[in-house]
């Protein structure tokens, strides 16, 4: 298992590999300081060989009690999950975990923007859908209502995101649109 | 190798588990949402037994590129390095990277809250310091100034952090003097 080196020369990267690269876009051009977090990591077991660095023998992979991306935007604290859904017409709460609502719930009441960005793989749209309206749809599953988020009500309350060659998902634009 | 649990019952901890402590205490206390960030792994070989979890059999540890810390307070960016030194006279600057300065340049220059906590363990003290005044050190060393921030120095210009039962290192009340 080694992970494959994202080839920037292309669309056919995942949402994950486009916002690092907006990201580091953002970064160089002194937009915006916004940075994935690690994957937390349940180490076991490290050696210590003589004269090289500690290997990692044995490790496990924890469930992230936040989302996958954080930083600063123009003072404010932004906070931020990815999804990619190869559905059509709606988007399933399936995709979220309790844990990152109540994460998102909570650096939103600290007056954090928070939000998701959902990538409907086969429409190739990208939407910047913010985390007030994504909670209303969470509290709805919870009283028995529907279990996902139409595709055609992320169109109308999210942003579109368009794809730029240097921002490929240029969600500072529509934070500027939605927060500012 | 394990990790040694934390011991929650008194105050011999590390400066790292005091602050995981605070943080804790400010998420369920509806004051702030800080978290540390997990420490970056370069996986290299994962197993994947059948019906079990995924096993990392090889990894090495990443330099982080970032600092420690980072989260929402009061609505603004807040982002630190922790650090403890056993030094009496002096914070030497070698604990600090090249790399975080640069990331807490960049998280300053966008409006983030940024700093270092500092623990002279010897006088079993704490203080919050200014990245901004950070930064002058930092210049001054590269200058051919000296390679330390004075204890004397930190002790005027930061902040005291004093130990509560549950916020052991609190670092909220002094944001709240110096930035608010
Ligand atoms: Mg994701
Ligand atoms: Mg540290």
């Amino acid at each position: 298992y080694t992970r494959n080196k994202p080839d920037f020369s292309n669309r056919g990267m995942t949402l994950e590999d486009d916002i690092a690269a907006t990201n580091e876009y953002y970064r160089i051009a002194n937009i915006a300081n916004i940075h994935k977090k690690p994957t937390p990591i349940q180490i076991v077991d490290v050696h210590y060989p003589k004269r090289s660095a500690a290997v990692i023998k044995e490790a496990y992979f924890k469930q992230a009690s936040t989302t996958d991306f954080n930083g600063v935007y123009r003072g404010r604290y932004v906070d931020f999950e990815a999804k990619e859904t190869k559905n059509k017409t709606s988007f399933p709460l399936s995709n979220i975990h309790q844990h990152q609502i109540d994460h998102m719930k909570d650096c939103h009441q600290h007056g954090g923007i928070c939000f998701l960005i959902v990538k409907f793989t086969v429409h190739d749209e990208t939407y910047l859908f913010p985390a007030e309206n994504l909670f209303s749809y969470w509290e709805g599953q919870l009283n028995g209502g529907r279990k996902s988020i139409p595709y055609l009500d992320i169109k109308e309350i999210g942003i579109v995101l368009d794809f730029h060659f240097q921002a490929r998902v240029d969600y500072a634009k529509a934070i500027d649109k939605l927060y500012f």
